[in-house]
């Protein structure tokens, strides 16, 4: 495939969409035409999976139900979406990917990683990033950067903050097991520095 | 788990629904109480998966997508309905399981049988019927039963008697590969002879 296939990855409040932006706009400014996409959702059917899965009603969904309709969704969009795109060479930036399953599903839920491994190898096709920008923070930092939290959790913040402990274990993981295509970024800096960060890697591609 | 679970299986044109009932009658008749599901469907979550499925909109669903919908539907089923249900020792009867997946998805539209049975391990969670029932009969006697075939095929009715052939060998696969759990009844025989050979298979359950 002749294309370029980056994710973004990151916990919640890590600055992801304010990046992605960032991010699109850098290629723009090259002359490029990059495919921007987000998941779950990118296409009609995963739009409808999207909706289940975010439907607030349907609380006694089981875990690995929710692990399948996000490899369903995901595997409409590879179809459908990235891989036609890559074919024709395009840029497809991708905001979350599998591993936001491993970190969130996997860690977060504590659904066995080999599971979500293996069903998703399959949802791909074999289809994996060639670049993912993970944007690196604790949860407890970007809780308190966006006043999520007080300085003392209660105990409902100290269990959402527990849940997102686990997600950034999750992050981790993937960071030392894929470190061939996983960019670790300190999003813990000013959004110029993390984009400086950013912009000198994606250099690396696209200055040439 | 001390229920009973039991699968019902078999091409479109098979009798299926006549033989559930039949069945359903048999074990109400010896007081007692099966709970009769079908798949796709048969929680709230499976039956808005079962919709996805089954919008004939959406036509640009890649057969993976279907397979890991279908895995969805089953996870929501097996963990909301189907293992509380064995747990307190009832019968459940279901219509179709994993195997119509194996037959339709991967002999059928031609998914690898190996990525099926991967992604359905991890569905069904190692629930396995006690017993299948499958109704075998060959898809040209069971289109000719029903005059959806003349006795010269067109093309569309050759390339649907195609597909429901591949089915066929996937049922068979099924049954040979499970022959301890897989009850094989010859389908082309009458009604009341077909459910005859199924009575006399469950006598050697519940008339102990």
């Amino acid at each position: 495939m002749k294309g370029i296939f980056i994710t973004v990855e990151g916990g919640d409040g890590a600055g992801k969409s304010t990046q992605v932006s960032l991010i699109e706009k850098y290629l723009k400014d090259k002359g490029l035409s990059p495919l921007m996409i987000r998941e779950p959702g990118g296409t009609s059917i995963s739009e409808q999976i999207r909706s289940i899965i975010l439907d607030k009603k349907n609380i006694e969904m089981a875990n690995m139900t929710e692990v399948l309709l996000y490899a369903a969704s995901r595997a409409q969009l590879v179809d459908e979406v990235i891989v036609p795109a890559l074919q024709r060479g395009r840029i497809v930036v991708c905001d979350r990917f599998l591993d936001s399953s491993i970190a969130y599903q996997g860690f977060g839920r504590g659904i066995s990683v080999k599971a979500i491994e293996d069903i998703n190898s399959y949802a791909t096709a074999g289809v994996s990033p060639d670049l993912t920008i993970y944007l690196d923070i604790t949860p407890e930092r970007s809780f308190r950067r966006k006043s999520l939290m007080n300085e003392e959790p209660d105990m409902i913040e100290a269990e959402k903050l527990e849940f997102h402990q686990n997600v950034y274990n999750g992050y981790k993981y993937v960071a030392e097991k894929y470190p061939e295509r996983v960019f670790c970024v300190d999003a813990a800096q000013d959004v110029d520095k993390v984009f400086e960060d950013i912009k000198n890697r994606l250099d690396l591609i696209f200055n040439v």
